[in-house]
Protein backbone atom coordinates (compact mmCIF):
# COMPACT_ATOMS: atom_id res chain seq x y z
CA UNK A 1 0.00 0.00 0.00
CA UNK A 2 0.94 3.58 -0.83
CA UNK A 3 1.49 6.31 1.71
CA UNK A 4 -2.19 8.05 2.21
CA UNK A 5 -1.43 12.03 1.04
CA UNK A 6 -2.71 14.70 3.49
CA UNK A 7 -5.31 16.92 2.23
CA UNK A 8 -5.99 19.98 4.38
CA UNK A 9 -9.38 21.17 3.80
CA UNK A 10 -9.78 25.29 4.00
CA UNK A 11 -13.31 25.71 5.13
CA UNK A 12 -13.45 29.22 6.03
CA UNK A 13 -15.94 31.95 5.23
CA UNK A 14 -13.51 34.35 4.19
CA UNK A 15 -10.52 34.62 1.93
CA UNK A 16 -8.39 35.85 4.35
CA UNK A 17 -8.92 33.80 6.95
CA UNK A 18 -8.46 30.83 5.22
CA UNK A 19 -5.12 32.64 3.57
CA UNK A 20 -4.71 32.99 7.35
CA UNK A 21 -4.41 29.53 8.08
CA UNK A 22 -3.23 27.89 5.01
CA UNK A 23 0.24 29.98 5.20
CA UNK A 24 0.70 27.71 8.76
CA UNK A 25 0.20 24.63 7.07
CA UNK A 26 0.31 24.58 3.41
CA UNK A 27 3.90 23.47 3.21
CA UNK A 28 2.74 20.28 5.57
CA UNK A 29 0.11 19.20 3.67
CA UNK A 30 0.17 17.24 0.06
CA UNK A 31 -2.98 18.39 -1.46
CA UNK A 32 -4.60 21.96 -0.44
CA UNK A 33 -8.46 22.36 -0.78
CA UNK A 34 -10.35 25.15 -0.73
CA UNK A 35 -13.92 23.99 0.39
CA UNK A 36 -16.92 24.47 -0.40
CA UNK A 37 -17.86 27.22 2.28
CA UNK A 38 -14.97 29.18 1.15
CA UNK A 39 -15.90 28.30 -2.70
CA UNK A 40 -19.71 29.40 -2.24
CA UNK A 41 -17.84 32.33 -0.08
CA UNK A 42 -15.42 33.59 -2.42
CA UNK A 43 -15.77 31.87 -5.43
CA UNK A 44 -12.74 31.20 -7.89
CA UNK A 45 -10.74 33.92 -6.47
CA UNK A 46 -10.17 31.43 -3.58
CA UNK A 47 -8.68 29.29 -5.87
CA UNK A 48 -6.26 31.49 -7.91
CA UNK A 49 -5.18 32.54 -4.53
CA UNK A 50 -4.25 29.53 -3.57
CA UNK A 51 -2.91 28.75 -6.80
CA UNK A 52 -0.67 31.50 -6.60
CA UNK A 53 0.58 30.98 -3.37
CA UNK A 54 1.52 27.20 -3.89
CA UNK A 55 2.43 26.73 -7.53
CA UNK A 56 3.64 23.07 -6.41
CA UNK A 57 0.96 21.63 -4.65
CA UNK A 58 -2.17 20.17 -5.64
CA UNK A 59 -4.86 22.07 -5.32
CA UNK A 60 -8.85 20.93 -5.39
CA UNK A 61 -11.97 23.31 -5.49
CA UNK A 62 -14.41 21.15 -3.28
CA UNK A 63 -17.44 22.45 -5.56
CA UNK A 64 -19.18 19.35 -4.75
CA UNK A 65 -20.80 20.24 -8.93
CA UNK A 66 -24.02 18.60 -9.38
CA UNK A 67 -24.90 20.14 -13.04
CA UNK A 68 -23.62 22.48 -15.75
CA UNK A 69 -20.61 20.61 -15.57
CA UNK A 70 -18.68 21.38 -18.27
CA UNK A 71 -18.70 25.18 -17.24
CA UNK A 72 -18.28 24.62 -13.14
CA UNK A 73 -14.84 22.90 -14.38
CA UNK A 74 -14.06 25.61 -17.01
CA UNK A 75 -14.29 27.70 -14.52
CA UNK A 76 -12.23 25.87 -11.76
CA UNK A 77 -9.64 24.99 -14.38
CA UNK A 78 -9.44 28.41 -15.18
CA UNK A 79 -8.85 29.61 -11.69
CA UNK A 80 -5.76 27.08 -11.37
CA UNK A 81 -7.30 23.89 -9.74
CA UNK A 82 -5.87 20.42 -10.49
CA UNK A 83 -8.60 18.72 -9.05
CA UNK A 84 -12.30 19.57 -8.59
CA UNK A 85 -15.35 17.75 -7.50
CA UNK A 86 -18.79 16.38 -8.36
CA UNK A 87 -21.65 15.04 -5.80
CA UNK A 88 -22.33 11.49 -6.19
CA UNK A 89 -26.28 12.82 -7.48
CA UNK A 90 -25.28 14.72 -10.23
CA UNK A 91 -26.10 13.01 -13.76
CA UNK A 92 -23.21 10.72 -16.04
CA UNK A 93 -24.05 13.28 -18.30
CA UNK A 94 -22.52 15.88 -15.81
CA UNK A 95 -19.81 14.34 -14.12
CA UNK A 96 -18.33 13.20 -17.71
CA UNK A 97 -18.37 16.93 -18.91
CA UNK A 98 -16.96 18.12 -15.79
CA UNK A 99 -14.15 15.34 -16.47
CA UNK A 100 -13.32 16.91 -19.75
CA UNK A 101 -12.27 20.46 -18.36
CA UNK A 102 -10.40 19.52 -15.44
CA UNK A 103 -7.18 17.12 -14.78
CA UNK A 104 -9.52 15.09 -12.57
CA UNK A 105 -12.40 14.66 -11.02
CA UNK A 106 -13.93 13.29 -7.75
CA UNK A 107 -16.72 12.07 -6.77
CA UNK A 108 -18.35 13.16 -3.69
CA UNK A 109 -20.11 9.88 -1.75
CA UNK A 110 -23.68 11.65 -0.23
CA UNK A 111 -26.34 9.64 0.64
CA UNK A 112 -28.56 7.13 -1.72
CA UNK A 113 -25.54 6.35 -4.07
CA UNK A 114 -25.33 2.60 -5.51
CA UNK A 115 -22.21 0.29 -6.32
CA UNK A 116 -23.51 0.24 -9.73
CA UNK A 117 -23.48 4.20 -10.09
CA UNK A 118 -19.50 3.67 -8.99
CA UNK A 119 -19.19 1.08 -12.00
CA UNK A 120 -20.81 3.97 -14.72
CA UNK A 121 -18.37 6.17 -13.01
CA UNK A 122 -15.40 4.14 -13.62
CA UNK A 123 -16.83 3.21 -17.18
CA UNK A 124 -16.42 6.95 -17.63
CA UNK A 125 -13.24 7.39 -16.75
CA UNK A 126 -13.33 8.72 -13.44
CA UNK A 127 -11.51 6.79 -10.66
CA UNK A 128 -11.51 9.41 -7.59
CA UNK A 129 -13.91 9.08 -4.61
CA UNK A 130 -14.08 10.72 -1.95
CA UNK A 131 -15.84 9.39 1.16
CA UNK A 132 -17.96 11.15 4.07
CA UNK A 133 -18.77 11.14 7.05
CA UNK A 134 -20.93 14.46 7.24
CA UNK A 135 -19.90 17.18 9.51
CA UNK A 136 -23.62 17.67 10.53
CA UNK A 137 -23.78 13.89 10.82
CA UNK A 138 -20.87 13.59 12.68
CA UNK A 139 -22.73 16.38 15.11
CA UNK A 140 -25.46 14.45 15.25
CA UNK A 141 -23.70 11.73 16.78
CA UNK A 142 -22.47 9.48 13.95
CA UNK A 143 -19.24 8.34 13.70
CA UNK A 144 -16.25 5.90 11.60
CA UNK A 145 -18.04 2.56 11.75
CA UNK A 146 -17.30 -1.01 10.27
CA UNK A 147 -19.83 -0.28 7.50
CA UNK A 148 -18.09 2.71 6.45
CA UNK A 149 -14.36 0.80 6.29
CA UNK A 150 -15.87 -2.12 4.50
CA UNK A 151 -17.51 0.35 1.70
CA UNK A 152 -14.24 1.83 1.22
CA UNK A 153 -12.22 -1.16 1.03
CA UNK A 154 -14.72 -2.11 -1.53
CA UNK A 155 -14.41 1.02 -3.34
CA UNK A 156 -10.51 0.76 -3.51
CA UNK A 157 -11.52 -2.47 -4.45
CA UNK A 158 -13.62 -1.62 -7.66
CA UNK A 159 -10.16 0.67 -8.78
CA UNK A 160 -11.31 3.73 -6.95
CA UNK A 161 -8.53 6.00 -5.13
CA UNK A 162 -10.57 6.82 -2.13
CA UNK A 163 -10.14 9.49 0.14
CA UNK A 164 -11.87 9.90 3.56
CA UNK A 165 -12.68 12.61 5.60
CA UNK A 166 -14.61 13.96 8.36
CA UNK A 167 -13.93 14.19 12.18
CA UNK A 168 -10.75 12.58 11.08
CA UNK A 169 -8.28 13.10 14.30
CA UNK A 170 -5.44 11.51 15.11
CA UNK A 171 -6.62 9.25 16.78
CA UNK A 172 -8.97 8.02 14.42
CA UNK A 173 -6.55 7.42 11.52
CA UNK A 174 -5.46 3.59 12.83
CA UNK A 175 -8.63 2.61 11.98
CA UNK A 176 -7.97 2.65 8.49
CA UNK A 177 -5.11 0.47 9.28
CA UNK A 178 -6.22 -2.18 6.77
CA UNK A 179 -7.91 -0.06 4.28
CA UNK A 180 -6.08 1.38 0.52
CA UNK A 181 -6.94 5.09 1.35
CA UNK A 182 -5.43 7.51 -1.43
CA UNK A 183 -6.16 10.79 0.93
CA UNK A 184 -6.96 11.61 4.62
CA UNK A 185 -9.10 14.92 4.12
CA UNK A 186 -8.81 16.89 7.78
CA UNK A 187 -10.46 20.19 8.06
CA UNK A 188 -10.93 21.57 11.32
CA UNK A 189 -8.62 18.58 13.00
CA UNK A 190 -5.78 20.97 11.83
CA UNK A 191 -7.19 24.94 10.83
CA UNK A 192 -8.61 25.28 14.25
CA UNK A 193 -5.75 23.00 16.33
CA UNK A 194 -4.08 25.73 18.89
CA UNK A 195 -0.98 24.86 16.49
CA UNK A 196 -2.33 24.68 13.18
CA UNK A 197 1.45 23.56 11.32
CA UNK A 198 2.29 21.04 14.56
CA UNK A 199 -1.30 19.67 14.23
CA UNK A 200 -0.66 18.78 10.03
CA UNK A 201 2.78 17.77 10.82
CA UNK A 202 1.90 15.56 13.60
CA UNK A 203 -0.56 14.28 11.28
CA UNK A 204 1.47 13.47 8.52
CA UNK A 205 3.79 11.52 10.55
CA UNK A 206 1.56 9.37 11.98
CA UNK A 207 0.38 8.27 8.63
CA UNK A 208 3.84 7.60 8.06
CA UNK A 209 4.17 5.79 11.05
CA UNK A 210 0.67 3.98 10.35
CA UNK A 211 0.95 2.88 6.25
CA UNK A 212 4.65 3.43 6.30
CA UNK A 213 5.69 -0.18 7.82
CA UNK A 214 3.64 -2.12 5.26
CA UNK A 215 4.20 -0.19 1.89
CA UNK B 1 -54.08 26.57 -8.44
CA UNK B 2 -52.33 29.35 -7.91
CA UNK B 3 -50.45 30.96 -11.12
CA UNK B 4 -46.79 29.89 -10.86
CA UNK B 5 -43.83 31.97 -9.92
CA UNK B 6 -41.51 33.13 -12.32
CA UNK B 7 -37.85 32.45 -11.37
CA UNK B 8 -34.55 33.74 -13.32
CA UNK B 9 -31.31 31.66 -12.85
CA UNK B 10 -28.06 33.71 -13.33
CA UNK B 11 -26.39 31.36 -14.14
CA UNK B 12 -22.98 33.31 -15.56
CA UNK B 13 -19.78 33.08 -14.50
CA UNK B 14 -19.13 36.68 -13.83
CA UNK B 15 -20.42 38.73 -11.51
CA UNK B 16 -20.56 41.55 -14.38
CA UNK B 17 -22.17 39.43 -17.22
CA UNK B 18 -24.81 38.51 -14.30
CA UNK B 19 -25.69 42.13 -13.30
CA UNK B 20 -26.13 43.07 -16.96
CA UNK B 21 -28.69 40.22 -17.30
CA UNK B 22 -30.45 41.16 -14.38
CA UNK B 23 -31.03 44.97 -15.03
CA UNK B 24 -32.63 43.90 -18.26
CA UNK B 25 -35.47 41.24 -16.38
CA UNK B 26 -34.77 41.74 -13.08
CA UNK B 27 -37.85 43.40 -12.43
CA UNK B 28 -39.94 41.15 -15.16
CA UNK B 29 -39.77 38.01 -12.54
CA UNK B 30 -41.17 36.82 -9.45
CA UNK B 31 -37.87 35.53 -8.23
CA UNK B 32 -34.18 36.29 -8.43
CA UNK B 33 -31.39 32.82 -8.40
CA UNK B 34 -28.42 33.41 -8.14
CA UNK B 35 -27.18 30.34 -9.56
CA UNK B 36 -24.55 27.70 -8.71
CA UNK B 37 -22.27 28.66 -11.47
CA UNK B 38 -22.54 32.43 -9.98
CA UNK B 39 -21.96 31.53 -6.59
CA UNK B 40 -18.90 29.16 -7.25
CA UNK B 41 -17.22 31.89 -9.68
CA UNK B 42 -18.13 34.79 -7.50
CA UNK B 43 -19.06 33.75 -3.97
CA UNK B 44 -22.04 35.71 -1.56
CA UNK B 45 -21.06 38.63 -3.46
CA UNK B 46 -23.22 37.69 -5.95
CA UNK B 47 -26.23 37.38 -3.80
CA UNK B 48 -25.09 40.40 -2.23
CA UNK B 49 -25.35 42.93 -5.29
CA UNK B 50 -28.36 40.60 -6.18
CA UNK B 51 -30.27 42.32 -2.45
CA UNK B 52 -28.78 45.54 -2.65
CA UNK B 53 -30.15 45.87 -6.72
CA UNK B 54 -33.87 44.05 -5.67
CA UNK B 55 -34.36 44.90 -2.31
CA UNK B 56 -38.07 43.69 -2.66
CA UNK B 57 -37.58 40.77 -4.66
CA UNK B 58 -37.02 37.06 -3.40
CA UNK B 59 -33.59 36.08 -4.17
CA UNK B 60 -32.52 32.39 -3.92
CA UNK B 61 -28.70 31.46 -3.37
CA UNK B 62 -28.34 28.01 -5.42
CA UNK B 63 -25.61 26.67 -3.42
CA UNK B 64 -26.53 23.21 -3.66
CA UNK B 65 -25.88 22.70 -0.29
CA UNK B 66 -24.61 19.32 0.65
CA UNK B 67 -22.66 19.93 3.95
CA UNK B 68 -22.14 22.50 6.32
CA UNK B 69 -25.37 23.26 6.16
CA UNK B 70 -25.33 25.94 9.09
CA UNK B 71 -22.28 27.97 7.81
CA UNK B 72 -23.58 28.30 4.44
CA UNK B 73 -27.19 29.13 5.53
CA UNK B 74 -25.66 31.36 7.55
CA UNK B 75 -23.42 32.69 4.87
CA UNK B 76 -26.49 32.98 2.03
CA UNK B 77 -28.35 34.97 5.12
CA UNK B 78 -25.88 37.43 5.93
CA UNK B 79 -25.82 37.93 2.00
CA UNK B 80 -29.24 38.68 2.09
CA UNK B 81 -30.92 35.61 0.69
CA UNK B 82 -34.43 34.72 1.61
CA UNK B 83 -34.20 30.97 0.39
CA UNK B 84 -30.71 28.63 -0.75
CA UNK B 85 -30.98 25.30 -2.35
CA UNK B 86 -29.82 21.85 -1.00
CA UNK B 87 -28.71 18.86 -2.94
CA UNK B 88 -31.39 15.73 -1.83
CA UNK B 89 -27.88 13.79 -1.43
CA UNK B 90 -27.41 15.89 1.65
CA UNK B 91 -28.30 14.31 5.09
CA UNK B 92 -30.93 14.92 6.84
CA UNK B 93 -29.39 16.77 9.77
CA UNK B 94 -27.28 19.31 6.85
CA UNK B 95 -30.92 20.02 5.76
CA UNK B 96 -31.83 20.96 9.33
CA UNK B 97 -29.04 22.60 10.12
CA UNK B 98 -29.70 25.07 7.07
CA UNK B 99 -32.99 25.24 7.53
CA UNK B 100 -32.69 26.75 10.67
CA UNK B 101 -30.63 29.42 9.62
CA UNK B 102 -32.61 31.06 6.36
CA UNK B 103 -36.17 31.41 5.83
CA UNK B 104 -36.58 28.49 3.43
CA UNK B 105 -34.70 25.60 2.00
CA UNK B 106 -35.73 23.89 -0.98
CA UNK B 107 -34.40 20.67 -1.75
CA UNK B 108 -32.83 19.66 -5.08
CA UNK B 109 -33.83 16.64 -6.76
CA UNK B 110 -30.93 14.97 -8.15
CA UNK B 111 -30.32 11.39 -9.37
CA UNK B 112 -31.41 8.67 -6.62
CA UNK B 113 -33.81 10.07 -4.29
CA UNK B 114 -36.76 8.41 -2.48
CA UNK B 115 -40.64 9.63 -1.44
CA UNK B 116 -39.05 8.09 2.08
CA UNK B 117 -36.65 10.59 1.90
CA UNK B 118 -39.11 13.48 0.50
CA UNK B 119 -41.20 12.37 3.67
CA UNK B 120 -38.49 12.77 5.75
CA UNK B 121 -37.59 16.32 4.37
CA UNK B 122 -41.33 17.56 5.15
CA UNK B 123 -41.36 15.73 8.23
CA UNK B 124 -38.17 18.15 9.29
CA UNK B 125 -40.15 21.00 7.82
CA UNK B 126 -38.64 21.50 4.51
CA UNK B 127 -41.64 21.95 2.17
CA UNK B 128 -39.74 22.71 -0.96
CA UNK B 129 -38.39 21.09 -3.68
CA UNK B 130 -37.00 21.46 -6.87
CA UNK B 131 -37.58 19.35 -9.86
CA UNK B 132 -34.95 19.52 -12.27
CA UNK B 133 -34.66 18.12 -16.02
CA UNK B 134 -30.27 18.23 -15.68
CA UNK B 135 -28.88 21.15 -17.98
CA UNK B 136 -26.19 18.23 -19.07
CA UNK B 137 -28.85 15.36 -19.09
CA UNK B 138 -30.69 17.67 -21.56
CA UNK B 139 -28.01 18.34 -23.77
CA UNK B 140 -27.30 14.38 -23.78
CA UNK B 141 -31.11 14.51 -25.48
CA UNK B 142 -32.86 13.36 -22.45
CA UNK B 143 -36.46 16.14 -22.09
CA UNK B 144 -39.66 16.55 -19.99
CA UNK B 145 -41.78 13.35 -20.24
CA UNK B 146 -44.93 11.87 -18.84
CA UNK B 147 -42.37 10.13 -15.68
CA UNK B 148 -41.22 13.65 -14.77
CA UNK B 149 -44.85 14.75 -14.81
CA UNK B 150 -45.97 12.38 -12.46
CA UNK B 151 -43.34 12.86 -10.19
CA UNK B 152 -43.64 16.42 -9.53
CA UNK B 153 -47.60 15.87 -9.31
CA UNK B 154 -46.89 13.29 -6.77
CA UNK B 155 -44.65 15.68 -4.24
CA UNK B 156 -47.41 18.46 -4.94
CA UNK B 157 -49.51 15.98 -3.50
CA UNK B 158 -47.36 15.58 -0.39
CA UNK B 159 -47.90 19.55 0.89
CA UNK B 160 -44.50 20.03 -1.36
CA UNK B 161 -44.40 23.55 -3.09
CA UNK B 162 -42.70 22.44 -6.34
CA UNK B 163 -40.09 24.39 -8.86
CA UNK B 164 -39.62 22.86 -12.06
CA UNK B 165 -36.52 23.38 -14.16
CA UNK B 166 -34.47 22.35 -17.16
CA UNK B 167 -34.96 23.41 -20.58
CA UNK B 168 -37.97 25.24 -19.68
CA UNK B 169 -39.06 27.23 -22.94
CA UNK B 170 -42.62 28.78 -24.08
CA UNK B 171 -43.32 25.74 -25.91
CA UNK B 172 -42.86 23.24 -23.12
CA UNK B 173 -44.85 24.97 -20.16
CA UNK B 174 -48.41 24.09 -21.68
CA UNK B 175 -46.97 20.34 -20.48
CA UNK B 176 -47.75 21.56 -17.01
CA UNK B 177 -51.23 22.62 -17.22
CA UNK B 178 -52.33 20.21 -14.81
CA UNK B 179 -49.31 20.15 -12.87
CA UNK B 180 -49.37 22.06 -9.71
CA UNK B 181 -46.34 24.17 -10.27
CA UNK B 182 -44.73 26.62 -7.46
CA UNK B 183 -42.25 28.33 -10.08
CA UNK B 184 -40.81 27.96 -13.27
CA UNK B 185 -37.21 28.49 -13.14
CA UNK B 186 -35.75 29.75 -16.49
CA UNK B 187 -32.48 30.50 -17.44
CA UNK B 188 -30.95 30.43 -20.81
CA UNK B 189 -34.22 30.63 -22.18
CA UNK B 190 -34.63 33.99 -20.56
CA UNK B 191 -30.88 35.02 -20.04
CA UNK B 192 -29.31 34.22 -23.08
CA UNK B 193 -32.44 35.60 -25.49
CA UNK B 194 -32.19 38.41 -28.07
CA UNK B 195 -34.22 40.77 -26.06
CA UNK B 196 -34.13 39.32 -22.37
CA UNK B 197 -36.64 41.55 -21.06
CA UNK B 198 -39.30 40.95 -23.55
CA UNK B 199 -38.57 36.76 -23.54
CA UNK B 200 -39.13 37.08 -19.54
CA UNK B 201 -42.72 39.24 -20.17
CA UNK B 202 -44.04 36.80 -22.44
CA UNK B 203 -42.95 33.50 -20.25
CA UNK B 204 -44.65 35.50 -17.38
CA UNK B 205 -47.55 36.43 -19.60
CA UNK B 206 -47.96 32.50 -20.90
CA UNK B 207 -47.60 31.07 -17.25
CA UNK B 208 -50.94 33.80 -16.60
CA UNK B 209 -52.52 32.38 -19.71
CA UNK B 210 -52.25 28.77 -18.63
CA UNK B 211 -52.78 28.70 -15.42
CA UNK B 212 -55.01 31.93 -14.54
CA UNK B 213 -57.93 30.44 -16.31
CA UNK B 214 -58.19 27.67 -13.73
CA UNK B 215 -57.14 29.66 -10.24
Amino acid sequence: MAIPNLQVALDQSSLSDALGTVQKVGEEVDIIEAGTILCLAEGMQAVKCLRALYPDKIIVADTKCADAGSTVAENCRAAGADWMTAICSATLPTMKKAAEEISELQVELYGNWTYQDAEDWLEAGISQAVYHQSRDALLAGETWGEKDLTRVKRLAEMGFRVSVTGGLEIDTLPLFQDVEVFTFIAGRSITEATDPQMAARKMKQTIREIFGASS
